[in-house]
């Protein structure tokens, strides 16, 4: 479902399935705490889930489209064209092809010098084109060629990519290359294919969108065009795939985050940092406010740790060795105090790195005195921001950024204390969720690879780990999804994934063990026997980040905010001019009593007050005219109703209060 | 009074008035919000209000130290000795001069190859040859050379820092110098002295200290030795002084910090970065609720901003260009997302600054839409944490540091409202004084030069903000202390500088008109009128900064927190195992109302409890036995009390959620 989301969400997967075959597993480690990268592993999931057919069907379709493509702009270059989750794409090159309005009005065959030569109008006449192709009923016939034959062949074709392909082929030792034609068409493919075109119904497919994607997912490379598809068995299944990218288009979060001015990325600051208007904050303290205090109930302490520090933490941890191309480069300043204290002139600089994790801050704060087995479990907190430099390409609106707040927190116990610690963990958890009207997740259990050595840690702590992590979910009924061998390399963990109202998936929770940091920075505490012993630590998070966990919440509600969440409660509507000065004593009064109210009093009609509100999703308006200001009763009308209501002001002002307490 | 407090917290205050030398008016731009160079302009303030006759007394005293330090260790090299407020100082440099103990042992006149070649033992000898030297009644004469023999008779006696004060005096114009004769002992001086050494009381001097200062104040050149003392009238003034040192030092928010596990700055992590232990994060957290509830309660709308921005930000707000070496250096990383787009190759690299100020980013929030003169004024409020590359050398625990929260406000308003807004600022932070229990405080005005052309913005703005500030302040009855030529060159602005219980100031709360950021990010809003018009600025701080406000709060009430503030209000100490249970009942009880409570159930005698929780100064100590148990009583011992009082526990609830409310 993931794919399906980052379709809507335009963050073309495809091209972030190409981009991840780049990285390695070093990023595992950065991708802990929360685990940006989620969608890689969700899409292999899910691909194996596919219909084996639709999907042959959607492979035949992507071959349908080169076909089409190669028909209006001859000069097109080829590279892939898969079957992805609910379609297919297919990258072209039309740096030499001509664009297509000129290729019809001019008949030449001039380049453009435009960088871009097509545009999203094309895609119909391109439909158009493969469903002629369909109606043809062509067959797929394949054929195999000697490396060398096909390498001339796709010379001659002056099809660089395919040749760059044969080229790598060559490496592994293969000898011939299999091609698919579709009448005069053909193609370098493994397929397989249908048996002919003829098979697919011709309403059952749509191209839906043009990308920019990197050949070979590496930004090193060409940017390449990419034409998305959508397919299905029936025009049936397209057309509520269809309207279900319709409502998640609606519940985009970065255009509601525009439209309920809740948060703005300006390329002016930065990609990927994001600011908070004052809704946006206020949505964002009302969480953290509840966060804390259920932190507090929950025996939590609050820590709080700045944002940069020495790059020695970094490299004590074993961060920098491994990830450090995936945090900011260093900063490099000054002397130390010890030099200048010494009189020594500045030889070596000092170097800080903006925080990529908290973790370090509080492992200095846990060491800073000794510690004894009467103190743990320490359970340490804190809404930490940090940054992550994420290629530009994978940024997208609050769920992919550069920076953002993890509602991080550590647990420091003994390996007796684990199991109760980890069923509290499991409890907040789930909490947390229901509290954000989240009723349905999915938890993933990632296990080590029992033949592999990249682990921190001894067997006996992944065995013991792993089973307390199995046992307690279970015991919690809930229904974990095992991941042998998908373990980062210090600890278990397990993966809370939400479903949202739209069926979409999203890591946000996490609890981690970790037999990383207790090693490398010698973690201890006196035990009862006077020893000194090895804690065990848990890393877990809630919301995952602020960031995404908002981004989310904002699909997830279409914006429409439940009462307690929404930024701005009520708002208050004067029909004239005589009553502002009573809406005002009356946001007052709601005030008082910490109801987050607005007052309209612009000159505009009461209609375009209330369409007003209406697009901003407030749950309450409350419109103040005479009958108002006479009287203690209040006429509302309720987010979604198109009829008002009449009811007492205190017995409102009660019902607000009674919604915000139960969070509905 | 500030460097009698800077004295008392080790600043070295000398070190840092000649390291101010070295800095230029560039620096009054970072030192806005925070006006973190506050000693500087007090020093000179205060200095003029000094009894001329002690400050004469007290030079004269540093010839006399020079003098006595030249016969213990004649080889010692002698730079330069001023008066400052309560003493007096004398930078030496003892390289080639041996250890006194090993003068003194062995009689050899061997060099020691140990940096330091002068303890804080050797204090005391000194002092004994400086009351000698008194006894002496040795006269000042006074003499006069040409400065080419002046010069001779430096380099003959290897005088290396007198030879480069007379060439410097020389590059002046200066043709002859002045010298001071105390018997035997002479010294390049511009005087006055006192007539003969006899005036001095010999028990109204002490040395204090020794510490290291650069010569010059540049860090760049060697590291000296500063030997500091006080001096008063009397011996009973010195003797006052000598308890006020001694109860700051008891007060030292360093020692506190840590004594009450309130935070850590560990150079592991880097210097003048605060992290925050539980405790310390719960005083934070306390403070941060108050200061948003308020600032909601006075208008105030919240924002978020990332903690980095491209460096163009700043750039174009012209900070870049002038003030880049008081801030870390920029992050260089990856390409735009333009470039990405368009698949251009990285050639030029993005650049990122940890931010240094938040005013940008809330600038791009503002013009990120058209604004009408309905919105204003803007009141956005953030709690940023911004870092500043102060020298190593200036920090001292939380009052000096590199990472510091502002509580930043920027008001954005029509010119008409700009008195009322003023008015309002004003009345808040005299509320939050008042809150933190500081009544006293001292407010600076600071008023352009009338002669400079350096200023943004244009006169008649100046006018008209320099006379709303005054008239305002006026109205609030503060008696403001005029500066004119001090303003900054953006705006005018008022600071407030809180007393302590110690009478010493602190610089806080402050108050800033910009006339710069508005004009260089062309900020506007369309009038009444219809017309485009630039708004009116206001920057605000009222803690300044968390870290040192708190570090201001932790001196103040020596750790012993008001209620309302205190991070564990009451201790629950049992008296033995078996009440324990209770102790976690009553714990929950108090937590359910919002009241901190710790337990202290160890294996420890009632009397070690006791005394561990008087160490911890926590407000309340309910000791509970077999009597509280069996009943509805508690024995409660209050902080600074022997004598403990029994309560009913509903009426001990309600008492600490009285004090809490009142917050006293």
């Amino acid at each position: 479902m993931l794919v399906a989301l980052s379709q809507v969400l335009k963050i073309s997967p495809p091209l972030r399935q190409l981009a991840d075959r780049g990285r390695n597993d070093k990023t595992e480690f950065l991708d802990s705490l929360i685990d940006l990268n989620q969608a890689r592993n969700d899409r292999g999931k899910n691909m194996t889930k596919q219909n084996n057919d639709l999907e042959i069907k959607r492979h035949s379709l992507s071959h349908i489209l080169a076909a089409a493509v190669l028909k209006l702009w001859p000069n097109a270059k080829l590279a892939i064209g898969p079957a992805i989750e609910n379609g297919f794409y297919y990258d072209f090159d039309f740096d030499n092809a001509p664009a297509l309005r000129r290729l019809k009005k001019d008949k030449t065959d001039k380049c453009e010098t435009t960088p871009t030569r097509i545009s999203e109008e094309d895609l119909v006449k391109i439909e158009e084109e493969m469903r002629k192709i369909i109606k043809q009923d062509l067959k797929f016939i394949k054929s195999e060629l000697p490396l060398a034959k096909a390498l001339a062949q796709e010379k001659k074709n002056k099809q660089v990519y395919k040749e760059e392909l044969i080229k790598d082929l060559k490496k592994t030792g293969e000898t011939k290359v299999s091609y698919y034609h579709l009448g005069d068409f053909i193609d370098l493919c493994r397929g397989p294919h249908l048996a002919s075109s003829g098979q697919i119904k011709p309403d059952s497919f749509k191209l839906t969108k043009l990308t920019g994607a990197y050949w070979r997912g590496d930004e090193k490379n060409k940017m390449l065009t990419r034409i998305y598809g959508v397919a299905f068995s029936t025009k049936q299944e397209l057309d509520e795939h269809l309207k279900l990218i319709k409502e998640a288009e609606k519940r985009d979060h970065r255009k509601l985050g525009k439209d309920l001015e809740l948060f703005l990325i300006d390329p002016v600051v930065g990609m990927g940092l994001v600011m908070w208007y004052p809704k946006g904050a206020m949505l964002w303290k009302t969480m953290e406010d509840f966060w804390h205090s259920e932190h507090l109930k929950n025996g939590y302490e609050l820590v709080r740790t700045p944002h940069i520090g020495s790059r020695k933490l970094w490299e004590t941890s074993g961060h920098w060795g491994f990830y450090h191309d995936s945090m900011y480069p260093p900063l490099e300043v000054g002397q130390s105090l010890a030099e200048a204290q010494k009189g020594v002139k500045p030889k070596t600089k000092e170097e800080y790195l903006i925080k990529p994790m908290n973790c370090p801050f509080h492992v200095i704060l846990y060491n800073s005195k000794h510690r004894s087995y009467r103190e743990l479990p320490i359970r340490w907190a804190e809404c930490g921001t940090v940054y992550r430099y994420e290629k530009s390409g994978e940024l997208s609106g609050l769920t992919r950024v550069r920076g953002f707040t993890q509602d991080d927190a550590h647990i420091i116990c003994t390996k007796e204390q684990a199991e109760e610690e980890l069923k509290k963990v499991l409890d907040f958890i789930i909490y947390i969720f229901k509290s954000f009207g989240f009723n349905d997740y999915k938890v993933y259990l990632s296990m080590r690879d029992s033949e592999s050595d990249k682990y921190a840690g001894n067997n006996e702590g992944w065995d013991f780990t792993e089973a307390v992590l199995e046992k307690v979910a279970k015991e919690k009924k809930l229904d974990i999804i095992k991941d042998v061998g998908g373990a980062v390399f210090y600890g278990p963990k397990l993966d809370f994934k939400i479903k949202d109202c739209l069926d979409r998936e999203w890591q946000c929770s996490t609890l981690q063990y970790d037999f990383n940091l207790p090693e490398k920075f010698n973690m201890t505490y006196i035990g009862q026997d006077g020893k000194e012993k090895r804690p065990y630590m848990l890393h877990r998070a809630l919301f995952g980040s602020f960031e995404r966990f908002i981004g989310v919440l904002i699909e997830h509600y279409a914006g429409a905010f439940p009462v307690w969440l929404a930024p701005v409660q009520a708002k208050i509507i004067s029909v004239g001019a005589d009553y502002v000065k009573y809406c005002h004593q009356l946001a007052e009064q709601f005030k008082a009593q910490n109801i987050r109210v607005e007052i309209d009093d612009s000159n505009e009609t009461v209609g375009s007050k209330i369409r007003r509100a209406i697009n901003e999703k407030v749950p309450y308006m409350l419109v103040i005219g005479d009958k108002e200001v006479s009287s203690d009763k209040l006429s509302v009308r309720d987010r979604g109703e198109k009829q008002t209501r009449e009811i007492g002001k205190q017995e409102f002002i009660e019902e607000v209060k009674e919604k915000i307490k139960e969070r509905k």
